[in-house]
Protein backbone atom coordinates (compact mmCIF):
# COMPACT_ATOMS: atom_id res chain seq x y z
CA UNK A 1 0.00 0.00 0.00
CA UNK A 2 3.10 2.41 0.32
CA UNK A 3 2.66 3.01 -3.32
CA UNK A 4 -0.74 4.10 -3.50
CA UNK A 5 -0.05 6.32 -0.35
CA UNK A 6 3.05 7.92 -1.71
CA UNK A 7 1.02 8.54 -5.00
CA UNK A 8 -1.60 10.11 -3.11
CA UNK A 9 0.67 12.36 -1.57
CA UNK A 10 1.96 13.39 -4.82
CA UNK A 11 -1.26 14.02 -5.98
CA UNK A 12 -2.10 15.82 -3.32
CA UNK A 13 0.73 18.28 -3.15
CA UNK A 14 0.57 18.70 -6.92
CA UNK A 15 -3.42 19.87 -6.25
CA UNK A 16 -2.32 21.97 -3.84
CA UNK A 17 0.24 23.99 -5.82
CA UNK A 18 -1.95 24.08 -9.07
CA UNK A 19 -4.46 25.96 -6.68
CA UNK A 20 -1.96 28.88 -6.30
CA UNK A 21 -0.75 28.59 -9.89
CA UNK A 22 -4.46 29.23 -10.75
CA UNK A 23 -5.01 31.99 -8.17
CA UNK A 24 -1.69 33.77 -9.81
CA UNK A 25 -3.55 33.27 -13.16
CA UNK A 26 -6.25 34.44 -11.98
CA UNK A 27 -5.76 37.82 -10.23
CA UNK A 28 -3.94 39.06 -13.99
CA UNK A 29 -6.95 37.81 -16.21
CA UNK A 30 -4.30 35.77 -17.50
CA UNK A 31 -5.51 32.37 -19.38
CA UNK A 32 -3.56 29.60 -19.01
CA UNK A 33 -3.76 26.60 -21.69
CA UNK A 34 -2.32 22.89 -21.30
CA UNK A 35 -1.81 22.06 -24.04
CA UNK A 36 -1.47 18.55 -24.67
CA UNK A 37 -0.69 15.85 -27.52
CA UNK A 38 1.20 12.43 -28.36
CA UNK A 39 4.74 13.34 -29.99
CA UNK A 40 5.22 14.56 -33.02
CA UNK A 41 1.12 15.83 -33.08
CA UNK A 42 1.81 19.35 -33.82
CA UNK A 43 1.80 21.24 -30.56
CA UNK A 44 4.75 23.73 -31.39
CA UNK A 45 3.64 24.45 -34.43
CA UNK A 46 0.52 25.27 -33.66
CA UNK A 47 1.53 27.49 -31.14
CA UNK A 48 4.07 29.41 -33.83
CA UNK A 49 0.48 30.00 -35.55
CA UNK A 50 -1.48 31.11 -32.57
CA UNK A 51 1.34 33.27 -31.51
CA UNK A 52 1.51 35.03 -35.37
CA UNK A 53 -1.95 34.82 -35.60
CA UNK A 54 -2.90 36.58 -32.04
CA UNK A 55 0.13 39.19 -32.58
CA UNK A 56 -0.34 42.11 -31.84
CA UNK A 57 -3.78 41.99 -30.01
CA UNK A 58 -2.85 39.57 -27.55
CA UNK A 59 0.18 38.87 -26.10
CA UNK A 60 1.24 34.96 -25.84
CA UNK A 61 3.90 33.51 -23.60
CA UNK A 62 4.87 30.02 -23.68
CA UNK A 63 6.41 27.39 -21.33
CA UNK A 64 7.98 24.91 -22.87
CA UNK A 65 8.17 21.40 -21.09
CA UNK A 66 10.59 18.26 -22.71
CA UNK A 67 12.70 15.62 -21.41
CA UNK A 68 15.67 17.35 -22.89
CA UNK A 69 16.78 20.22 -24.82
CA UNK A 70 15.57 23.38 -26.14
CA UNK A 71 14.87 22.83 -29.88
CA UNK A 72 10.81 24.24 -29.24
CA UNK A 73 11.84 26.84 -26.74
CA UNK A 74 14.18 28.44 -29.38
CA UNK A 75 10.90 28.06 -32.01
CA UNK A 76 8.98 29.74 -29.84
CA UNK A 77 11.33 32.73 -29.17
CA UNK A 78 12.11 33.00 -32.70
CA UNK A 79 8.15 33.16 -33.15
CA UNK A 80 7.79 36.27 -31.01
CA UNK A 81 7.16 35.34 -27.44
CA UNK A 82 8.41 35.26 -24.10
CA UNK A 83 9.24 31.53 -23.50
CA UNK A 84 10.63 29.45 -20.33
CA UNK A 85 12.10 25.94 -21.23
CA UNK A 86 11.59 23.59 -18.46
CA UNK A 87 13.27 20.14 -18.80
CA UNK A 88 12.05 17.08 -17.02
CA UNK A 89 15.10 14.71 -17.24
CA UNK A 90 13.43 12.25 -18.32
CA UNK A 91 10.20 13.14 -16.22
CA UNK A 92 6.81 11.80 -18.11
CA UNK A 93 4.81 15.17 -17.44
CA UNK A 94 5.00 18.39 -16.21
CA UNK A 95 3.92 18.93 -12.87
CA UNK A 96 2.71 22.25 -10.89
CA UNK A 97 6.22 22.55 -9.29
CA UNK A 98 7.78 23.16 -12.54
CA UNK A 99 5.41 25.16 -13.72
CA UNK A 100 5.33 26.99 -10.04
CA UNK A 101 9.41 27.96 -10.80
CA UNK A 102 8.44 28.55 -14.74
CA UNK A 103 6.51 31.35 -14.26
CA UNK A 104 9.54 33.25 -12.00
CA UNK A 105 11.27 34.17 -15.08
CA UNK A 106 8.10 35.80 -16.62
CA UNK A 107 6.73 38.80 -16.43
CA UNK A 108 3.06 37.82 -15.92
CA UNK A 109 1.72 41.29 -16.20
CA UNK A 110 2.55 41.18 -20.11
CA UNK A 111 1.32 38.54 -20.67
CA UNK A 112 -2.39 37.60 -21.75
CA UNK A 113 -2.20 34.16 -22.77
CA UNK A 114 -0.15 31.71 -21.05
CA UNK A 115 0.02 28.42 -22.92
CA UNK A 116 2.05 25.48 -21.44
CA UNK A 117 3.39 23.09 -23.67
CA UNK A 118 3.11 19.66 -21.97
CA UNK A 119 5.93 16.84 -22.92
CA UNK A 120 4.35 14.64 -25.61
CA UNK A 121 1.97 12.09 -24.03
CA UNK A 122 -1.26 11.41 -24.49
CA UNK A 123 -1.05 9.35 -21.30
CA UNK A 124 0.57 11.30 -17.44
CA UNK A 125 -0.04 14.31 -18.32
CA UNK A 126 -4.05 13.74 -17.97
CA UNK A 127 -2.91 12.86 -14.16
CA UNK A 128 -1.18 16.40 -13.40
CA UNK A 129 -3.27 19.76 -12.97
CA UNK A 130 -0.84 22.72 -13.42
CA UNK A 131 -3.37 25.33 -13.04
CA UNK A 132 -4.59 26.18 -16.23
CA UNK A 133 -7.85 27.36 -17.25
CA UNK A 134 -8.57 24.57 -19.16
CA UNK A 135 -6.78 21.30 -21.23
CA UNK A 136 -6.38 21.71 -25.04
CA UNK A 137 -5.64 18.64 -26.89
CA UNK A 138 -4.15 17.98 -30.05
CA UNK A 139 -4.72 14.92 -32.73
CA UNK A 140 -3.47 14.80 -35.80
CA UNK A 141 -5.03 12.96 -38.72
CA UNK A 142 -1.83 10.48 -39.31
CA UNK A 143 -2.14 9.44 -35.80
CA UNK A 144 -5.70 7.33 -36.56
CA UNK A 145 -9.34 8.48 -35.69
CA UNK A 146 -8.90 5.41 -33.04
CA UNK A 147 -7.49 7.49 -30.61
CA UNK A 148 -10.47 9.16 -28.52
CA UNK A 149 -11.64 5.62 -27.71
CA UNK A 150 -8.07 4.40 -26.86
CA UNK A 151 -6.78 7.84 -24.74
CA UNK A 152 -10.20 8.00 -22.93
CA UNK A 153 -9.25 10.21 -19.84
CA UNK A 154 -7.21 12.80 -21.67
CA UNK A 155 -10.26 13.69 -24.17
CA UNK A 156 -12.62 13.65 -21.12
CA UNK A 157 -10.82 16.12 -19.70
CA UNK A 158 -10.25 18.69 -22.39
CA UNK A 159 -11.59 22.38 -22.90
CA UNK A 160 -11.11 22.30 -26.40
CA UNK A 161 -9.79 19.72 -28.91
CA UNK A 162 -7.53 20.87 -32.43
CA UNK A 163 -7.29 17.98 -35.01
CA UNK A 164 -4.17 18.83 -36.65
CA UNK A 165 -2.58 18.42 -40.31
CA UNK A 166 -5.85 17.54 -41.84
CA UNK A 167 -4.22 18.83 -45.06
CA UNK A 168 -2.96 14.89 -44.51
CA UNK A 169 -6.78 13.81 -44.44
CA UNK A 170 -6.57 12.25 -48.38
CA UNK A 171 -3.37 10.70 -47.74
CA UNK A 172 -4.75 8.50 -44.85
CA UNK A 173 -7.82 6.78 -43.62
CA UNK A 174 -8.77 9.35 -40.76
CA UNK A 175 -12.55 9.15 -40.83
CA UNK A 176 -13.43 12.82 -39.27
CA UNK A 177 -16.73 11.87 -38.35
CA UNK A 178 -15.63 8.97 -36.27
CA UNK A 179 -13.45 10.80 -34.29
CA UNK A 180 -15.82 13.73 -33.13
CA UNK A 181 -18.83 11.01 -32.75
CA UNK A 182 -16.22 9.07 -30.51
CA UNK A 183 -14.62 12.47 -28.67
CA UNK A 184 -18.18 13.61 -28.05
CA UNK A 185 -19.46 10.40 -26.97
CA UNK A 186 -16.48 11.16 -23.98
CA UNK A 187 -17.01 14.65 -24.02
CA UNK A 188 -20.48 16.02 -25.37
CA UNK A 189 -20.04 20.01 -25.27
CA UNK A 190 -16.11 20.10 -25.91
CA UNK A 191 -15.18 22.70 -28.98
CA UNK A 192 -13.75 20.96 -31.99
CA UNK A 193 -11.11 22.74 -34.27
CA UNK A 194 -10.17 20.60 -37.50
CA UNK A 195 -7.25 22.67 -39.12
CA UNK A 196 -3.97 22.14 -40.81
CA UNK A 197 -0.72 24.00 -39.60
CA UNK A 198 0.85 23.68 -42.83
CA UNK A 199 -2.08 25.05 -44.90
CA UNK A 200 -3.76 27.53 -42.53
CA UNK A 201 -7.22 26.16 -43.23
CA UNK A 202 -9.41 26.36 -40.12
CA UNK A 203 -6.55 28.32 -38.04
CA UNK A 204 -8.99 31.32 -37.97
CA UNK A 205 -11.69 29.56 -35.77
CA UNK A 206 -9.26 28.10 -33.15
CA UNK A 207 -7.58 31.84 -33.04
CA UNK A 208 -11.27 33.33 -32.67
CA UNK A 209 -12.35 31.22 -29.81
CA UNK A 210 -9.15 31.28 -27.89
CA UNK A 211 -9.21 35.26 -28.29
CA UNK A 212 -12.90 35.18 -27.10
CA UNK A 213 -12.31 32.91 -24.28
CA UNK A 214 -9.51 35.07 -22.96
CA UNK A 215 -11.61 37.87 -23.11
CA UNK A 216 -14.25 36.11 -21.27
CA UNK A 217 -11.99 34.84 -18.29
CA UNK A 218 -10.30 38.26 -18.12
CA UNK A 219 -13.78 39.73 -17.44
CA UNK A 220 -14.25 37.72 -14.30
CA UNK B 1 13.30 9.80 -0.22
CA UNK B 2 10.28 7.81 0.15
CA UNK B 3 9.51 8.77 -3.35
CA UNK B 4 12.50 7.54 -4.60
CA UNK B 5 13.16 4.44 -2.21
CA UNK B 6 9.45 3.23 -3.34
CA UNK B 7 10.25 3.91 -7.08
CA UNK B 8 13.57 2.21 -6.82
CA UNK B 9 11.54 -1.19 -5.01
CA UNK B 10 9.31 -1.00 -8.12
CA UNK B 11 11.84 -1.35 -10.59
CA UNK B 12 13.98 -4.06 -8.54
CA UNK B 13 10.55 -5.74 -8.49
CA UNK B 14 10.07 -5.47 -11.92
CA UNK B 15 13.77 -6.11 -12.62
CA UNK B 16 13.41 -9.65 -10.92
CA UNK B 17 10.20 -10.69 -13.16
CA UNK B 18 11.52 -9.69 -16.81
CA UNK B 19 14.68 -12.09 -16.05
CA UNK B 20 12.11 -14.66 -15.27
CA UNK B 21 9.81 -13.95 -18.32
CA UNK B 22 13.43 -13.70 -19.98
CA UNK B 23 14.29 -17.59 -18.98
CA UNK B 24 10.92 -18.24 -19.97
CA UNK B 25 11.52 -17.46 -23.78
CA UNK B 26 15.21 -18.03 -23.33
CA UNK B 27 14.85 -21.94 -23.11
CA UNK B 28 12.06 -22.44 -25.90
CA UNK B 29 13.73 -20.35 -28.41
CA UNK B 30 11.26 -18.26 -28.11
CA UNK B 31 12.57 -13.71 -29.56
CA UNK B 32 10.81 -11.60 -27.83
CA UNK B 33 10.01 -7.94 -29.22
CA UNK B 34 9.18 -4.84 -27.01
CA UNK B 35 7.40 -2.62 -29.45
CA UNK B 36 7.27 0.61 -28.78
CA UNK B 37 6.00 3.90 -30.04
CA UNK B 38 3.77 6.90 -29.70
CA UNK B 39 0.35 6.59 -30.16
CA UNK B 40 -0.70 6.46 -33.78
CA UNK B 41 3.01 5.59 -35.08
CA UNK B 42 1.43 2.53 -36.42
CA UNK B 43 2.92 -0.37 -34.41
CA UNK B 44 -0.62 -2.30 -34.68
CA UNK B 45 -0.50 -1.94 -38.48
CA UNK B 46 2.96 -3.02 -38.52
CA UNK B 47 2.35 -6.10 -36.67
CA UNK B 48 -0.87 -6.96 -38.80
CA UNK B 49 1.67 -6.65 -42.22
CA UNK B 50 4.41 -8.55 -39.60
CA UNK B 51 1.90 -11.40 -39.20
CA UNK B 52 0.75 -11.89 -42.48
CA UNK B 53 4.38 -11.22 -44.22
CA UNK B 54 5.93 -13.81 -41.79
CA UNK B 55 3.39 -16.54 -42.13
CA UNK B 56 3.19 -19.43 -42.24
CA UNK B 57 7.14 -20.13 -41.97
CA UNK B 58 6.87 -18.29 -38.30
CA UNK B 59 4.44 -18.48 -35.82
CA UNK B 60 3.87 -14.89 -34.70
CA UNK B 61 1.75 -14.10 -31.13
CA UNK B 62 1.04 -10.76 -29.86
CA UNK B 63 0.58 -9.62 -26.51
CA UNK B 64 -1.38 -6.10 -26.63
CA UNK B 65 -0.92 -3.24 -24.28
CA UNK B 66 -3.55 -0.70 -23.79
CA UNK B 67 -4.99 1.59 -21.34
CA UNK B 68 -8.31 0.37 -21.91
CA UNK B 69 -10.72 -1.64 -24.84
CA UNK B 70 -9.73 -4.47 -27.41
CA UNK B 71 -9.71 -2.99 -30.31
CA UNK B 72 -6.04 -3.55 -31.51
CA UNK B 73 -6.62 -7.35 -30.26
CA UNK B 74 -9.21 -7.91 -32.47
CA UNK B 75 -7.32 -6.35 -35.24
CA UNK B 76 -4.39 -8.65 -34.54
CA UNK B 77 -6.91 -12.08 -34.06
CA UNK B 78 -8.46 -11.01 -37.78
CA UNK B 79 -4.45 -10.93 -39.30
CA UNK B 80 -4.52 -14.55 -37.87
CA UNK B 81 -2.03 -14.75 -34.96
CA UNK B 82 -2.76 -15.56 -31.39
CA UNK B 83 -3.03 -12.58 -28.87
CA UNK B 84 -4.00 -11.74 -25.55
CA UNK B 85 -4.98 -8.08 -24.05
CA UNK B 86 -3.60 -6.22 -21.31
CA UNK B 87 -5.55 -3.17 -19.94
CA UNK B 88 -3.66 -1.13 -17.96
CA UNK B 89 -6.66 0.74 -16.88
CA UNK B 90 -4.62 4.22 -17.24
CA UNK B 91 -1.33 2.84 -16.82
CA UNK B 92 1.39 4.15 -18.88
CA UNK B 93 3.04 1.22 -19.70
CA UNK B 94 3.44 -2.41 -19.42
CA UNK B 95 5.03 -4.23 -16.91
CA UNK B 96 7.00 -7.73 -16.62
CA UNK B 97 3.97 -8.55 -13.95
CA UNK B 98 1.05 -7.99 -16.73
CA UNK B 99 3.51 -9.62 -19.02
CA UNK B 100 3.82 -12.81 -16.93
CA UNK B 101 0.27 -12.59 -16.39
CA UNK B 102 -0.56 -12.77 -20.18
CA UNK B 103 1.60 -15.16 -20.99
CA UNK B 104 -0.36 -17.89 -19.09
CA UNK B 105 -3.48 -17.23 -21.62
CA UNK B 106 -0.27 -18.36 -24.35
CA UNK B 107 0.83 -21.65 -25.77
CA UNK B 108 4.49 -20.93 -25.98
CA UNK B 109 5.53 -23.72 -27.42
CA UNK B 110 3.20 -22.89 -30.70
CA UNK B 111 5.33 -19.60 -30.80
CA UNK B 112 8.19 -18.15 -32.89
CA UNK B 113 8.45 -14.62 -31.98
CA UNK B 114 5.91 -13.19 -29.40
CA UNK B 115 5.87 -9.39 -30.12
CA UNK B 116 4.44 -6.93 -26.84
CA UNK B 117 2.52 -4.06 -28.66
CA UNK B 118 3.33 -1.52 -25.86
CA UNK B 119 0.75 1.51 -24.73
CA UNK B 120 1.78 3.97 -26.73
CA UNK B 121 4.06 6.64 -25.23
CA UNK B 122 7.47 7.16 -25.97
CA UNK B 123 8.68 7.67 -22.51
CA UNK B 124 7.28 5.82 -19.54
CA UNK B 125 7.89 2.27 -21.62
CA UNK B 126 11.63 2.99 -21.84
CA UNK B 127 11.68 2.01 -17.78
CA UNK B 128 10.76 -1.07 -17.68
CA UNK B 129 12.05 -3.86 -19.33
CA UNK B 130 9.18 -6.40 -19.64
CA UNK B 131 12.14 -9.62 -20.52
CA UNK B 132 11.81 -9.23 -24.71
CA UNK B 133 15.20 -9.90 -26.74
CA UNK B 134 15.17 -6.11 -27.77
CA UNK B 135 13.02 -3.21 -27.86
CA UNK B 136 11.92 -2.10 -31.64
CA UNK B 137 10.85 1.67 -31.96
CA UNK B 138 8.60 3.05 -34.54
CA UNK B 139 8.87 6.55 -35.32
CA UNK B 140 6.25 7.36 -38.14
CA UNK B 141 7.28 10.21 -40.67
CA UNK B 142 4.17 12.86 -39.50
CA UNK B 143 5.76 13.08 -36.12
CA UNK B 144 9.02 14.96 -37.20
CA UNK B 145 12.44 14.38 -37.74
CA UNK B 146 13.41 15.84 -34.10
CA UNK B 147 11.89 12.76 -32.07
CA UNK B 148 14.88 11.16 -31.70
CA UNK B 149 16.79 13.96 -30.25
CA UNK B 150 14.00 14.72 -28.20
CA UNK B 151 12.95 11.39 -26.39
CA UNK B 152 17.13 10.13 -26.42
CA UNK B 153 16.46 7.30 -24.17
CA UNK B 154 14.30 5.25 -25.86
CA UNK B 155 16.22 5.10 -28.76
CA UNK B 156 19.13 4.86 -27.04
CA UNK B 157 17.26 1.20 -25.83
CA UNK B 158 16.41 0.47 -29.20
CA UNK B 159 17.62 -2.70 -30.82
CA UNK B 160 15.65 -1.75 -34.14
CA UNK B 161 13.91 1.40 -35.47
CA UNK B 162 11.56 1.42 -38.06
CA UNK B 163 10.73 4.80 -39.63
CA UNK B 164 6.70 3.95 -40.75
CA UNK B 165 4.53 6.07 -43.56
CA UNK B 166 7.37 6.89 -45.69
CA UNK B 167 4.31 6.97 -48.31
CA UNK B 168 3.59 10.52 -46.33
CA UNK B 169 7.48 11.66 -46.54
CA UNK B 170 6.55 13.90 -49.54
CA UNK B 171 3.68 15.49 -48.01
CA UNK B 172 5.52 16.53 -44.36
CA UNK B 173 8.95 17.80 -44.20
CA UNK B 174 10.70 14.73 -42.28
CA UNK B 175 14.08 14.27 -43.68
CA UNK B 176 15.05 11.16 -43.33
CA UNK B 177 18.69 11.62 -43.46
CA UNK B 178 18.73 14.34 -40.24
CA UNK B 179 16.97 11.66 -38.50
CA UNK B 180 19.11 8.90 -39.08
CA UNK B 181 22.04 11.12 -37.79
CA UNK B 182 20.06 12.04 -34.76
CA UNK B 183 19.12 7.82 -34.20
CA UNK B 184 23.12 7.41 -35.00
CA UNK B 185 24.34 10.09 -32.77
CA UNK B 186 22.84 8.09 -29.39
CA UNK B 187 22.66 4.65 -30.72
CA UNK B 188 25.77 3.96 -33.50
CA UNK B 189 24.81 0.50 -34.87
CA UNK B 190 20.93 0.07 -34.52
CA UNK B 191 19.20 -1.51 -37.60
CA UNK B 192 17.17 1.02 -39.50
CA UNK B 193 14.10 0.36 -41.56
CA UNK B 194 12.55 3.21 -43.30
CA UNK B 195 8.83 1.60 -44.53
CA UNK B 196 5.45 2.25 -45.01
CA UNK B 197 2.76 -0.07 -43.91
CA UNK B 198 0.81 1.10 -46.00
CA UNK B 199 2.06 0.67 -49.60
CA UNK B 200 4.83 -2.19 -48.48
CA UNK B 201 8.15 -0.42 -49.74
CA UNK B 202 10.90 -1.75 -47.42
CA UNK B 203 8.64 -3.79 -45.43
CA UNK B 204 11.10 -6.94 -46.65
CA UNK B 205 14.31 -5.80 -45.26
CA UNK B 206 12.17 -5.68 -42.20
CA UNK B 207 10.84 -9.60 -42.24
CA UNK B 208 13.89 -10.37 -43.20
CA UNK B 209 15.94 -9.36 -40.55
CA UNK B 210 13.25 -10.13 -38.27
CA UNK B 211 12.96 -14.11 -39.26
CA UNK B 212 17.15 -13.83 -39.13
CA UNK B 213 17.37 -12.35 -35.44
CA UNK B 214 14.73 -15.40 -34.57
CA UNK B 215 16.89 -18.14 -36.39
CA UNK B 216 19.97 -16.54 -34.63
CA UNK B 217 18.18 -16.54 -31.39
CA UNK B 218 16.89 -20.10 -31.30
CA UNK B 219 20.29 -21.68 -31.74
CA UNK B 220 21.56 -20.27 -28.36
Amino acid sequence: MTEIKVLRNILAANEDRAAQNRARFGVRGLLAVNLIASPGAGKTTLLERTIAGLSPRLRVAVIEGDITGDHDARRIAAAGAAVVQVNTEGGCHLDAAMVDRALGELDLDAVDILVIENVGNLVCPAEFDLGEAFKAVVLSAPEGDDKPAKYPLIFSEAGAVVVNKTDLLAATDFDLAKAERDIRRINPDVPLFPLSCRTGQGLDAWLEWLAARRAEYAKH
